[in-house]
């Protein structure tokens, strides 16, 4: 709470209503770009931000509440790249694979916003609830069954396990990093 | 190299023929049962095995070199319980499906193990040759196709991450961990 006159006038002058979080996270998110999360830190986030750590606080009290914020905006990104390739597949079974290839492809673009939105455990519920919905609706959607039915959830929770396991072998160097291979691997090869 | 006389005779009395690198390990995955891999130091492993840091060094240079061990013998686990799953269940289409619930469910019963296996970058390549042979051959066998036939190789990648995925969704918290549901993922939802 020690703020000088100087780093005030900073702030006040570069972030008006409310827009220092957005830029907080912005600035977290070009950093997981190009590292993963452990070594950031909230110090960091405010020097790249160019405000004093006191003004970070204000929003993120601790690393735990920055990293649930960039998991929260990793899942939204997630989501948008699998709508916007569903959209530009014009939906349906091809839709559906096409939401598949977009998410290995996320992964292997952001590979540390991605462990991060499914390994950090403050991100676990509220990720779950949204990822859930998405693939729920969107599985439901291209094979017309009920969201409740039982063999629904299999489905969903089946198609979700093989884009994730594709994703981590390919991440974790199991599997090589090959184009031709997700789509191979996500077509049906029964 | 300033072990007493004392250590000296420990060791000697209880790990004749090489034995302590055996018991070494038996203790790093004690460990690991209990808590995950970063925690895990070499002096601890000393300490638990009762003899002094000097004599693990002989055998583990650095941490790195310890978590490659135990990554082997886990995978070298893994693989034993899939072909103790296969074989009860008689190989075939159902062994194949065996050996996917009994990967994901040595995932549950072994989550630090499980992601030291995968995660270890000293242990991805030797990972990759040892995993990938037995679930090559276990795929190729089960649908009678050539191993080296790309359309094989698919399957036996989508096999993998499919099982891969939903140990990983389970261990984070994404997926209920339910026994029926690991059983109805694996079996062919379509």
């Amino acid at each position: 709470m020690s703020d000088n006159g100087n780093s005030v006038n900073i702030e006040k002058s570069a972030y008006h209503h409310g827009d220092l979080r957005a830029a907080l996270i912005s600035h977290g998110l070009r950093i997981l770009s190009e590292r993963d999360a452990e070594s950031l830190s909230l110090r960091e986030i405010a020097r790249a931000a160019g405000v004093s750590a006191t003004s970070v606080y204000r929003h993120f009290p601790d690393k735990d509440a920055l990293m649930a914020a960039l998991a929260s905006e990793g899942l939204a990104q997630l989501a948008a790249a699998q709508h916007a390739a569903a959209d530009a597949a014009n939906g349906g079974k091809a839709g559906f694979a096409a939401t598949g290839r977009a998410y290995v492809r996320f992964a292997l673009a952001n590979p540390a916003l991605f462990r991060l939105i499914f390994a950090s455990p403050a991100s676990a519920c509220a990720g779950e609830a949204e990822a859930m919905t998405f693939l729920r609706q969107n599985a439901a959607a291209t094979v017309g069954r009920d969201m409740d039915d039982p063999a629904t959830q299999a489905l969903v929770i089946h198609s979700w396990s093989l884009v994730h396991g594709l994703a981590m072998l390919m991440l974790d160097g199991q599997v090589p990093v090959q184009d031709a291979l997700i789509d191979a691997v996500i077509a049906d090869p029964s």
